[in-house]
Parts: C-alpha cells; structure tokens; sequence
C-alpha cells in the first residue's frame, strides 16, 4: 500500500511521527508492507515552494492509496492572500482527492467522560455522534470575489449544491448508519435557503432506497441547541460543509477530548485523506504536549476504509482504549500519569505488541 | 408611543398576552400612555390574507415606535414554498423596517444556574455573552435560485457583504462593548470566504474608533468550540447573519433557559423589533406550559432601546429576578413553584407594584 504522509506545520509534526511509530508497528505485527513517502504540504511548503500545495505533492497524493495528514496553518502565514494560505492548500487538496465526504466521529470515551464540559445528567449514555460532512462542495469552493463600489468594497460567497452533489455524501450517511444506531439527521436551512430545499428534497428522496434507516430533518440553528441539549437523540449527522464544519467542531468540544478525534474523508472507492480534527496548534508546537491519538486513530480509520485491515484497525483502537483506562494522560486530558507526546506515542506501540 | 403588537402563531400568542399585561402595568406605574394594537403576522396572516407580511401589517409596523412581536411558524406551514412560509414575513419584516442589528444576550440567572448544560467549573462566575447578530444582510437576503441541469437541479445562495453593511453593524456592536466588559469578538470564516475577508478587514478599521475596547478575531468554528469550552471568556460577539444565528441559538442553549431570552432588533435610531429568542413551539401551544418571561423581558428591552425608559425596564428586570429567586418557575425552567402562562404574567405585575 502506497501512503503519501504530510505532517504539515506546528503539532503536525510532532503527532506524525507518533502516528508512523504505530503504523510500523502494524506493519510488523500484520506482516505487511506500507510504502511511506513524506511530502511537504501547508505553510512549510509555501516557506519552501512559495505555495501550500506544489504539484510535486500532489503528484504523490494522487498516485497513493491513502494520504495522512497532520496538520496545517500557523500565525506566520495568516496575513497571506486568500489564495496562498495553508488552508487554500487544504482545500485543494481534498479537491483534488475528490474526496467528498468527511467522516468526524465525535466519541466520548468512558474513561475520559468527566472530560466533557456536559453535566452527567445531560451525557446520560455517553456520546456518540458521526458527523458526516460534504466537503469539495458548497460555499467552501464557490464563486467568489470582491468588487470596489461607490463606498468601499462588496464581497461575496456562492453556497451551492447538485442533485448528485447531495445524492452521492447522503447515501456515504445512510450506508454508515446502517453499520450504526439506524438514524440519520439531515441538517440544513431549508426555512431560508434555495441550497437547503434542494438538499433536503434529494435526501428524502435517497432515504426512500434505506426504509431501515429512520431520517429526520433539523434546522442548523436548532441542530446547534439540539447537541448541546440532548446529545444522545444523535446517531449520524448529514450535512454540508460549511455546517458541518461549524457542527462537528461543536460536537468535538462536547466529548471534551478534540485532542483525540480523528477524521476520514473519503469518495466512494478505497482512497481516503486521514487527518486529526484538531488544528497545528502553533501556541503548544515543540512543547511535547501534543496528543498524538488523534493522529493515531486516523491511521486506524486509514487501514479500516482504505485498507479493509479492520483487524488492525480494532487493535490500536483497543491499545488507545486501555491505556486510557489505565491511566495514561497527554497534558490535554486531564488528570493521570501524564506522558508527553513521544512517551504517548511509544506507549501505543507497547499496548499493540 | 405607537407599538404594533404582532402575536404571530402557536405559544406566540400566549406569551403576548402576557407581556401585554405586564405593559399594561408598566403604564399605569408611570403614567404613560401607550398606543397598542395587534396585526395578524406568520401563518395566520397566511391564513387570512395568503401572506405572512400582509401590506396592512406592514403600514402599520412602518408607522411605529416599536414592534413587538411573539413567534411564528408551524407545521400547518412548513410545506408551503419558500417566499409564502412564515419565515418569508419575518425576513420582510425586519427588511421593511431595517433593523440591521439584532441583539442577543444569553444571561444565566443566578437562580437558574442549575438549569444549565454545562459543568460548574466551565460556567466559573456564570455567563453573560451578548451575541450582535447583522440581521438584514448576508445569505438570508442575497441571490438565490435553482436551475434545471443535466442531471437534476442545481441551487445556489449568496452571501455578501459590503463596507456599510459592515461598519454600522461593528459600531453597534464596540458600543454595546462599552457598556459592558469592553470586549469584542468578531466572529467569521476569514481563512475561506471573501466576504469574511472584507468583514475582518472593516472591524479592524473601526475598531481604531474604540481604543477602549478590546477587539479579537475567532473562525465560526473556533467560536463554536470556545462557547461551550470556557464561555466567560466572551462579553460582545460580533457577526454576520447567518453565523449569528447558530451561534445565538448555541449561546443561549447553554444558559439552559431559552424561554427566558429576550432579542431586540435596532436600526440606530430609536425604532425597533422585539421577539424572544424561542419560536412558536406548536408542540406546547395550547397547554399553558409556556414561558411568557422571554416576552416580557423582550417589553423590558423595548423601554430601554425604544422608549429611553431604563427604571421601567429595570424595573421588569428586577421583578423577574425577584420572582424567579422566591422559587416561582413555568415547567421549562425546572423545579420549584410551577406556574402556568398566565399566572407567570400576573406575577411578574404583582412584583412589578
Ligand atoms: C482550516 C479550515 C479550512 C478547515 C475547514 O474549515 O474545513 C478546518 O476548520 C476543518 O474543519 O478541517
Ligand atoms: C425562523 C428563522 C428564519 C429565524 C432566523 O434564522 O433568522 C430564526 O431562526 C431566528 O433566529 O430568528
């Protein structure tokens, strides 16, 4: 298997290096060979190359089976034009994997459930959300611009769906709902926006070929109440990208432990982009306090989507699973035997062997 | 002082009676006389006249000081095409009558704080975050439509921004910050959108107006996070349209009181529009659960902003405070003395005397 690995800027690096300790590992234990190629990507690469995706690695990325990605982004390139920031690469690179449909599970894990910023009462039976987010379309890749006019300037964004835009990430929702608690809650603005009636027609119609799996619709204002609320009423959460991006942080924060959500995009076929939900962190980079499990569990996303290895994946789900539960901690997680980010990374592998 | 009274649907029409008795009382307390009277606004004007913003309602909102207005909406409704629904006439509404400005504030009050989703130690010295929402611009009021296309259809909105639209909403915004903990949040998406670009751009330029105020810069989903991660780090958030929507609507979820808050929305003269933040929940319309607090407190908003009668808003203020602190409660806010609608308004004007 040919993984193009881009550990980007700030704790990407840092939490990558963790992660690829744990892949060796599985390739040792598993027996199988992952061809490991880095590349620079994000504000290291326009440091480098002047832009944040250089065809060099793009070239790479399109000729792998899987792309893991650390993170990007950093005060150093913020003032940068829109189009020669790190998150422009991001973008372009999720476009140019065509991989449109992000996979954010928002997981309270049990020995970490006092992490959460929610009463007990409202965390019930903990939390357990999917967000599946539609990411290469909608307002993040529409026409855009700004225009001086008589006083000052006008700028605008164009949120905008197709039928098989819609059609394709609904259908990436029902299928993982069926593998799931059977729910799917489709999330738009359909009271106001010509993008969401659409959106919300084309899923009712997709729900029709899934009679197993129950639908419901909410406004995003309501949805963002409603996760707060009463969490567990989620199973997976169908959505655009901009919402989505909005929603799946939100339900991030909730289980408490964002340093521990990992993410898959994916388009259908076996490729996928894996990347921890959290950001590069640049206020704690070289610090050894990143949490590296993140990282780790999108490897193990990586070998269950990309690779069919769910065996593997399973394992170092049930090595993160168990040091938590012996105590364990990066800085970020609270009280326990707290490891730094290397120390987490080693004790991973340890816990798989 | 002319106010247009538009009880709107479901519990809207409840919770205004009692708000209507609390102004009522308000009058005689300090001899002033006004001018009320009711318009069919939302499904019912839909109902009576095929339009939710029929030109009678309109006339006479035009011709007011102020416009108080309960909720609208309901599943009798929700099929109907998108310029016909309920929501259709409070886009009119607030465009008619331009206020750009909607003010938010999510309170905990003190003897609510229970009631509150969130752990004791993240509310630390309570919250009280007021959210400044730009209400007569962004995507709710650009360019939209849906074509045929090969395939299905294709269905956009528009989001834009221009220097005006832009400046007016942040002064009100730093003012508001200084009557208060002096502190700014702009909230936008400036790492995609042009729009927020422009927007970042614009209050940096006014904040140079307020020297006194601090001023600092979140993306939508940071924003999503920092609210639930440690709220009392906000005092004003400023945004756009659509951002404040789900953001007002997460804030106030996390007082856990919603049927207590108020919103008005102001033009930067004395006009405005006053509605709690709830809508017409047809769930409970007709069981006398409602809440009429948020109503009411909204009347308290209106002679402060409207009227320039701050002692008979505070005066409002206090009463619900004081009631509320004797253990008097409607069924959403918890245990205690459990009042239905209307005795929850002939308490709030035996506290008021
Ligand atoms: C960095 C940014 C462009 C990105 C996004 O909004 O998609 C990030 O917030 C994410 O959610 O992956
Ligand atoms: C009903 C809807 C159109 C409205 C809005 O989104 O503005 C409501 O959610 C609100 O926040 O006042």
């Amino acid at each position: 298997y040919k993984i193009t690995v881009l550990p980007g800027d700030g704790i990407g690096k840092e939490v990558m290096e963790e992660a690829l300790k744990v892949l060796n590992a599985v390739s040792e234990k598993y027996s199988i060979e992952f061809e490991v190629e880095k590349y620079l990507f994000g504000g290291c690469a326009i440091d480098e190359f002047g832009t944040p995706y250089p065809k060099e690695t793009e070239e790479a990325c399109l000729k792998s089976d899987a792309v893991l990605l650390g993170a990007v982004g950093g005060p150093k390139w913020d003032d940068l034009d829109g189009d020669k920031r790190p998150e422009a690469g991001l973008l372009a690179l999720r476009k140019s994997l065509d991989v449109y449909a992000n996979l954010r599970p928002a997981i309270l894990f049990n020995s970490l459930k006092s992490a959460s910023p929610l009463k007990d009462e409202i965390l019930k039976d903990g939390l357990d959300v999917l967000v599946v987010r539609e990411l290469t379309g909608g307002i993040y890749f529409g026409d855009r611009g700004t225009e001086k006019i008589d006083y000052g300037y006008k700028a605008y964004d164009t949120e905008s769906y197709t039928t098989m835009e819609i059609e394709r990430i609904a259908h990436i929702a029902f299928k993982a709902a069926r593998n799931r608690k059977k729910k799917v809650t489709s999330v738009d603005k359909a009271n106001i926006l010509d993008s969401s009636r659409l959106w919300r027609k084309v899923v009712n119609e997709v729900s029709k070929e899934y009679p197993d799996v129950e639908l419901n619709h909410q406004y995003v204002d309501n949805c963002s109440m409603q996760l707060i609320k009463d969490p567990s009423q989620f199973d997976v959460i169908l959505t655009s990208n901009m919402f989505g991006d909005i929603l799946s942080d939100e339900a991030s924060q909730l289980t408490g432990s964002i340093g521990m959500l990992p993410s898959a995009s994916l388009r259908g076929d076996k490729v996928g982009l894996y990347e921890p939900v959290h950001g590069s962190a640049p206020d704690i980079a070289g610090t050894k306090k990143a949490n590296p499990l993140a990282t780790i569990l999108s490897v193990a996303m990586m070998l269950e989507y990309s690779f069919d290895m769910i065996d593997a994946a399973n394992d170092i789900r049930k090595a993160v699973n168990d040091l938590l539960e012996d105590g364990y901690r990066t800085p970020d997680l609270g009280k326990g035997i707290i490891l730094n980010t290397e120390e987490m990374g080693d004790m991973v592998v340890k816990y798989l062997k």
